[in-house]
């Protein structure tokens, strides 16, 4: 996974924090399923995630409304569910405008006015 | 590492995300460093990490005050030119409001109303 290419601000970030139960019990599917899905809809912007015990998504939007029809996306909601009843053993959602940013694109390098 | 129990909303948050270099070059010593100097700042609310090829750590914030100064301070800005120099090939840094949050603690329930 790479880093989401993103627009200038200011656009939406839902940061979604899980700790997951024992065994796949489908998730995995599920959750490769959910990304195809999220990328389809209007307004999705990318996304990034990681686990290590703790997981981290972020997923990208265009607005407030966006991040609502995704909610509500028939697929998504029997997701949501099944994550509630089986997946998770704790999560939190936050919905964030994102402001401002920065980047680093490109290999490391030597900085400026540094000597060599 | 567990789910950053933060405020109401609204707080702020610092989506830091990144893909390293080969090796650690002290970097694993460093983080760990960083988390501890962050989480002695004031207006610090928490921070969350996982790294999975992907690395995103998200951290809490009470202001962008708070964030200014953290980004300012002495041993921060000694890891992040080490940061640019040597450990990371890419990263993306995103300041955000959350506006709004929710969660999911405890163990997985069956649903309310749900046939059992």
């Amino acid at each position: 996974m790479s880093i989401a290419s993103t627009p200038a601000p200011p656009y939406y970030a839902v940061i979604f924090t899980s700790l997951r139960t024992d065994g796949d019990n489908g998730y995995s599917a599920m959750a490769e399923a959910m990304v195809t899905h999220a990328a389809r809809q209007p307004g999705f912007l990318g996304i990034e995630s990681a686990r290590e015990g703790l997981g981290i998504t972020v997923s990208y939007w265009d607005s407030l409304d966006s991040i609502a029809a995704w909610k509500q996306n028939s697929a998504h909601l029997v997701a949501q569910q099944r994550g509630r009843d089986v997946w998770y053993e704790q999560f939190k959602v936050r919905i964030c405008r994102v402001e401002r940013d920065y980047e680093m694109t490109g290999p490391p390098q030597a900085s400026p006015g540094q000597p060599l």
